[in-house]
């Protein structure tokens, strides 16, 4: 017996009208999170501290100048070579103010619990917190803690808000970069997205590859402390590299062009990204950020970084140019040729922070 | 034939140690919350602001005293009578910044969401929390978006933190209260917790029960400028009036004696309460406060009250007394017995905020 069709009931699910739900990308920090941005959260909130779009808001409460940031952390595994959430949550938050040229001295922790985690886990991660924040210096000053139920969570996410105090003389921020400015990088590139990938994936390279989570006031303040103009500063996390440089390209309206032979990727990165077919120019860093100055003060900003042991494998990688549309960034590949660098689509790697 | 039992090669899982994984009840502001906070989070950050166990952290800034406070919102369905997630993560931070007597200013957002969400939930949810910003004369000036798995999350959890300037001249926190002080209570109790649980159950009551969610800082500022001594200040959320109150008296080791008498309940609350078999006391609020003042300035503090429509019914319900033992609360009830009033160890309601 053949099975027949009833033609005048068949339901064909309508397929949703694209951009109507929530996908992995709206978190991935390329070009989704962005129509997030512009299309759900600035209408709601419009204010010209959010449209700044920089890592941090600046607030003046009497005589002090302030940076206030956050930043939720969901990163899975919640341990993994080199780090846990708790480290992340802790420098990503203290990185953001240093962004912002302030010394970062305070911390709240929101913690959302899963039930049925261990308390062994949380004990851990939460040790690690307490030691991040002393490395850093800063204070963990007021937290929260909500459990959900089993199947509504995943073990723990930490979300930190930081308050430090502005320590540089100007405004740090894509408004104030200039056409001439040098980009100097900070150091190697993918290790944090890299040690992620191989836990999850159970791959293993001849070199284990570990976290590069670090706090970054110490370079901002060896640069502050030398008189360096820092025109803008942004740690490359999601999105790596790429999609922090497209995001200083577009809110600044300039052209930024870079040299690949001039950014330091390790071997082992490297050759991890090939088999894995992933871009190290995207992949989120933890420890990692970008400076634009003034082309005079290019080598003593690179001198000033050398002295400290986060930054002393910094380069210069590019320049803000006349040469290249504004809005664009054009990377001059190691061959010669010239790629433009866009903001993903898509999501590289969930879950990566 | 009748099945054999190898009873040499049974399995029988042994039980995990109690305590040894996060429960619900870890999250209900009751017992374990604070064994949670005393054995896992003090020991990883000690320091005094969290030691001193107050709503938000008291920060010098220059010139500038500073109130600094954390919440997460994880409460189920997202969008319920009166209220949505937005409203309250906007408002309950705004009110812990209130209960520092900080006039509050800033707030930061960290965005959980669940892939697959619908956008149009979303902006629903945000545009509450931009509407209830503009209320409390509020700016949410830094915010992230994370996107977690499909069943990883629970459609949005926000983290709020929030900054504040303090107006009030002397520390409000659980140390500055005093035997003899009045304890007065800002209105009605039991709203917000009815709300929620009536969705979530699917009950119908005579009258229509919404949530209480509002700011709190005009009431906290008609106090101020009345002149009155404010000792110390509490928001009734997770575990209502009565774990707010046991807070307090372990923490400043003090006997507290309320009568039932005085607090006032709505008689839809009540009813609910009882066929629900809950306790109004113990009930979350989130426009609801304690305060306690010195006796001599209690009829002028509840005069200032009743100039603010949300505090409008403010009630004394009870004062710090000599007669009870330390760090207890004990409930003169409506029949004339004496209860003591403990906090609960288990979850009365969970994820309620």
């Amino acid at each position: 017996m053949r099975p027949t069709i009833d033609m005048a009931n068949l339901i064909c699910p309508a397929p949703a009208p694209a951009g109507d739900r929530i996908l992995l990308a709206h978190g991935g920090g390329g070009r989704l999170t962005q129509q997030l941005i512009e299309n759900v959260f600035l209408p709601a909130f419009a204010n010209p501290e959010l449209e700044a779009r920089h890592d941090g808001a600046v607030l003046r409460a009497g005589t002090a100048r302030l940076a206030f940031t956050t930043d939720s952390y969901v990163v899975r595994p919640l341990i993994f070579p080199g780090g846990t959430i708790g480290d992340l949550a802790v420098n990503g938050t203290v990185n953001d103010l240093a962004m912002c040229g302030a010394r970062p001295l305070w911390l709240s922790a929101g913690f959302i619990l899963e039930e049925g985690l261990e308390m062994d886990t949380l004990r851990a991660v939460v040790e690690s917190m307490g030691a991040a924040a002393a490395a850093a210096g800063v204070t963990l000053v007021t937290g929260d803690t909500k459990v959900v139920d089993k199947g509504k969570g995943d073990g723990i996410f930490i979300t930190t808000a930081g308050v430090g105090i502005i320590e540089a003389p100007n405004e740090i921020r894509p408004s104030a970069v200039m056409p001439g400015d040098s980009v100097i990088l900070s150091g190697d590139l993918g290790r944090h997205g890299i040690a992620i990938l191989s836990v999850r994936e159970g791959l293993e390279f001849e070199a284990p590859i570990t976290t590069d989570t670090a706090p970054l006031w110490a370079p901002v303040e060896v640069l502050l402390r030398a008189g360096i103009e820092l025109h803008c500063l942004r740690d490359l996390t999601r999105g790596g590299l790429a999609s922090a440089l497209n995001e200083i390209a577009v809110a600044r309206e300039v052209g930024i062009r870079v040299e690949e032979a001039e950014i330091p990727v390790s071997d082992v990165v490297r050759g991890a990204c090939e088999i894995l077919g992933l871009d190290s120019l995207y992949v989120a860093n933890e420890g990692r950020f970008v400076v634009f100055v003034p082309a005079a003060q290019e080598q003593a900003a690179l001198e000033a970084l050398s002295s400290v042991a986060i930054s002393k494998n910094a380069a210069r990688i590019g320049a803000v140019s006349e040469g290249v549309h504004d809005g664009q960034v054009v990377l001059k590949t190691g061959i010669g040729g010239n790629r433009v660098l866009d903001l993903l689509s898509g999501e590289q790697l969930p879950r990566i922070c």
